[in-house]
């Protein structure tokens, strides 16, 4: 039993004045799970396979969207939903792809919901058997804790950011069952090693799947988007 | 006066159980703005000039401090409070470097915030005088929101990032005072221009003072230091 309030739940804490301060934050995420369930049902229902891309800023998720979608815009259907703080500037480069794009915009916010994806999903209405990528925010921590109803998560990190981060940021990389390194084009002309930051990887997720691209070159896309087009469209490979 | 509630206080809003639901955030930022304004007084009595160091993660905060501490550690006294979710490794660099350094883990959080800095502060008991780096985890959204008791806020942007994040993260960067542009040397090898990094700059925030430089191979360095030289230790200069 707490022995301020006397309430028989003791995963919370009070503040100062007495009030209850971490019910709050279960309160946000256990309304965020309700709502993601939701999603996942009517992505689930849809036949839609939907990936949550996350990421530092600049870590060139829109860049690698581009390009996965001119690969695979004829073989699959897709739409994106882009969350940015302002700007529709990565939608309106989605849309010059082809594919229908759904930009939200969070103002101060630092992470996606799974209720703005739900407002998102009603606008778009991506097609049965569709490719959906959600783009995060660019934000290594907060996106981690709030499910959209994905079906797997996918965190990207550029070798620019050094070899360190899976250690210094673990959560998100513990959420992510997809690692994607990015910007291997740049290696030669970097401190960073990369079997440091994939033996870091395996250290923070043991069982996370990666794979080594570079959006800009063109590098590792071929084994990029023959595991996205398996996952997607099962009986439309090859 | 609201019409849930009937509080006179428009600043809030009520979620779908009828509980205020803004006000926690109100209260979080205002408690952390008191014990900013502790931090300042208390840094203000010692003469310390204290900045607080904000980027995405990877931009390269660690790597320019370790340069900037070698520039200058003869010319005036350094310490350094380090802000970062999991391990020491950061603090153990620049400890490394010779100079006082205390490390914050925050777990799963997102920014540093002042009372956890006022706790650093008694801990590393910095010399009068001196210059103080806070390094604030990596995150280009929710630090900008919270102030430490700081002299001035430096955001670090590394030119990897692309040229477009002052539009997508305008807040960080209208918080920022001073902007380093960092990971100059790269510039060859990217897309990204650094013209219109700057024009962006321009736009967000025109009042901004910007160094161009590369922690890596120490361009632009030689600026960045006598700047802080003349702001920490005005009769020292030169």
């Amino acid at each position: 039993m707490c022995e301020i309030c006397g309430g028989d739940d003791k995963s919370h804490e009070h503040d100062t004045s007495g009030r209850a301060v971490i019910e709050v934050e279960q309160d946000v995420l256990a309304r965020n799970n309700l709502l993601a369930a939701r999603n996942r049902g009517y992505l689930a229902e849809r036949g839609i396979f939907c990936l949550n891309m996350m990421s530092s800023p600049g870590a060139g998720k829109t860049t690698l969207l581009e390009k996965t979608i001119a690969r695979l815009k004829e073989k699959i259907d897709i739409a994106v939903i882009e969350g940015d703080q302002q700007t529709d500037n990565d939608a309106q480069r989605i849309a010059a792809q082809g594919v229908p794009a759904f930009q939200i915009n969070l103002g101060v916010g630092c992470h996606l919901e799974a209720e703005s994806v739900y407002q998102a999903l009603e606008h778009l209405n991506p097609h049965p058997g569709s490719l959906l990528f959600i783009e995060n925010v660019g934000n290594l921590i907060c996106p981690a804790m709030f499910d959209l109803g994905e079906a797997a998560r996918v965190v990207i990190t550029s070798v620019t950011e050094g070899d360190d981060k899976p250690l210094k940021y673990p959560h998100m990389f513990q959420m992510g069952e997809i690692c994607l390194i990015n910007k291997i084009d740049l290696l030669p002309y970097l401190h960073s090693d990369i079997n440091v930051l994939r033996e870091n990887l395996r250290k923070i997720n043991p069982r996370q799947q990666i794979f080594e691209v570079s959006a800009s070159s063109g590098a590792g896309l071929d084994d990029w988007c023959a595991w996205l087009l398996r996952k997607a469209a099962p009986g439309r490979q090859g």
